[in-house]
């Protein structure tokens, strides 16, 4: 039976760990197959480090073409992420008869709608696995196991440097600034995390998650995105005083004939399975119309869980082969039931608010009396702890309420001088 | 394109889903499949009776050799349940060509692997999605997503109905009778509930999983199957305050070089997720070696579940048949780590132990003697409320212990004249 011929771009953590599966695993792959996979080539800037596999220096190459243009390579997996160059490498692999392998969540975010044009245009497969929730199969039960279903919504949390850094705080009690420097050390965290803490990440991930249920590629920019460097541990606190978790979630969500897509931090209710999800781990919440509501958990990262998933999309691709079949990524249909988008200024929501306010007569009165005008009502209040400070926590809950509406009546309340600085308002999620 | 031929055997509650989804998604499941599937004939015992689908009586037969032996059908989906005829109907299906998908967990239990066997031996496949936690995806996430992992053990909770009595006795502080009533009277139980509630309907399920996970048919024999009916109120409220739920527990799981597959109530540390999953949900916790710790959750059982699974099944059978492709399910490879079953005798555990004891001195010393004489030490141990009763309850959880030896100090301390009836011992797990 004939090989199928593999090459790599990019010799780092995830490809390395490509690589020792598929020397590990060789014979129960091959077995399920009905051909072998073998690694043909590896392209990398760096072929000279040490990696944790070793390898026939034949294999290795600088120089990337040797992979995209080889005649004999039927795969190339593509694991050096980021939009340039592996945009054009990819492109020009499908443009040489290649089927595509990737990890990569912003290239597929960004271009996924193009490149998925390009390899049906070809007849070629792009399989992305390792995109959203490492090896959680979570792209193939979306795509297969739930083939029949429609969505009303995804809630994920599928950024494990924010979800370890929030649950750091929460179980340790420990600031954000410290739960950063320890994710860092653990190597949970990049040097430069902003595209993690930031919620873009996660914003990639949401995109690729929402093309796959609702059938429409929303871009960055429709999506209103929220980190999470500004949760206190007070606030953090405060919530779980009151039977809530402060996640980081991507949402995308039907409401009547609109859909929300948004990526923000949120209060989840104890009782609700995401809101045990600690630590690296992922998440992702699934509301079907057949099947009902699924959870789907697992590490979000890791070397051999990101290669776990890599490897499955190469047993499937190599099925698609010896059968001559490609699978197409257009054809998921879009939901037409959705007109447009929802702008996040019209989405609604109940909210936790802390208020900084001077302990004085009349304050909850003149704050209440804004919620009021903006006819948002509010269900508790909880006056915190009344230190010699110079102004005290008021955190609220309220009533479902616009996000327009909120906002406005916000700022009308922290122009009171009654009101100290960094007010915070958390949106609160049934799921 | 060449129509897929269907026909069903079994037009019950989960057949009618299975067209009602069929007719109502036909056209996006033609997009991604290429082909329609046509349902070409129905077999059924009852033709008359009225289901939720409208559909063209000539469909209809009383004869299930029309499905069997027509021979423009490709695919026979069995919804029928239960050993005999489903496994007579299957083989004859297979023998005339037809590829079969089914949800029959008691037949794939107990005869999968011939009925793979003969199915390999025409170059046919059986799918059976549905067999396992309805739309959950986990048949296609253990074959497929995690293609390339070992396993170390798989804890599920697969029964529906034992799942709904614990968690109604837990939240709303009933007896087991009455939680079993309401049950029934949900239809969330059968009328005679025996194989859910004394877990044989899990053990079934836990085969299958096990088949995927480690490669090797158990048989039910070799599994320990003690079920939920001896739970108690009390039970489950002691376990609350110490921190853990009970729940039905199935378990496959590598212990060295032996496998334990066990089905029994379990106590789950609440912080755990399978502590969470409450009324009918199911859910399937897996660790393995390459994507680590996942879990797979939604709802165990509903029309419109198992229709979903069953209609997965029949894309991914229907793209196989265009491609002229066969599925094996021979081609799980044993894990040869194992070397054989491991006897309940022989498998380590905490229990949580409750004993009815007379209210006198020197009790605690007895029982805490024989316990010290099998090398079983406790970890904490509470005497309960004080009331007149002619016996009071102490609780007491135990360190990792073997069964054997725990049972022979059970035996022994009941032999005490100092205690009551109704001794019980539930196991414990960290998963």
């Amino acid at each position: 039976m004939k090989k199928i011929n593999i090459g790599l771009i990019g010799f780092g953590n995830v490809g390395s760990g490509v690589v020792k599966i598929l020397r590990e695993r060789k014979a129960s792959l091959k077995s399920k197959i009905g051909s072998e996979i073998n690694i043909k080539k590896i392209a990398d800037k760096d072929i000279a480090s040490k990696r944790n596999v070793s390898i026939d220096k034949g294999l290795l190459t600088k120089d990337v073409r040797e992979v995209i243009l080889d005649p004999h390579i039927d795969v190339v997996v593509e694991l050096i992420g980021g939009i340039h160059p592996a945009k054009e490498f990819i492109i020009e692999a499908l443009k040489n008869g290649k089927n595509i392998i990737t990890a990569n969540k912003a290239l597929l975010a960004e271009c996924g709608k193009e490149l998925f044009a390009i390899a049906d245009d070809r007849g070629k497969s792009i399989y992305f696995e390792a995109s959203v929730g490492a090896g959680i199969p979570i792209i193939k039960s979306l795509r297969e196991g739930l083939v029949a279903n429609k969505f009303h919504s995804i809630f994920g949390i599928v950024n494990g440097t924010s979800n370890y850094i929030l649950s750091e705080m929460s179980r340790n009690n420990c600031t954000f600034a410290e739960a950063l420097r320890q994710a860092q050390a653990k190597g949970f965290a990049e040097k430069d995390p902003a595209l993690d803490i930031a919620g873009v990440d996660s914003a990639h991930k949401l995109i690729i998650l929402a093309y796959l249920c609702f059938g429409r590629f929303v871009s960055l920019d429709d999506i209103f995105v929220e980190g999470i460097s500004r949760i206190s541990l007070s606030d953090i606190n405060y919530a779980k005083e009151l039977g809530f978790e402060i996640k980081l979630l991507a949402i995308a969500q039907k409401e009547k004939d609109e859909l929300e897509v948004r990526v923000h931090p949120t209060l989840i209710p104890k009782k609700h399975l995401l809101s045990s999800v600690e630590s690296m781990f992922n998440a992702i919440y699934v509301s079907s119309d057949l099947a009902g509501e699924l959870l789907f958990y697992g590490p979000g990262a890791g070397q051999l869980s990101a290669a776990s998933a890599v490897v499955s999309d190469l047993v499937d691709l190599a099925q698609d082969i010896r059968a001559g079949l490609f699978r197409s990524n257009l054809n998921i249909i879009a939901d037409s039931s959705i007109v447009k988008l929802r702008k996040i200024d019209e989405t609604h929501s109940r909210y936790y608010i802390r208020f900084m306010a001077k302990d004085q007569p009349g304050v909850l009165a003149k704050i209440s009396g804004i919620l009021a005008k903006f006819g948002i009502s509010i269900a508790s209040v909880t006056q915190k702890e009344r230190k010699k400070a110079k102004h005290v926590p008021i955190v609220m809950i309220i009533h479902d309420a616009r996000e327009k509406d909120l906002r406005a009546a916000l700022a009308m309340i922290t122009r009171l001088n009654v009101i100290g600085e960094n007010s915070v308002a958390i949106r609160m999620e049934e799921v």
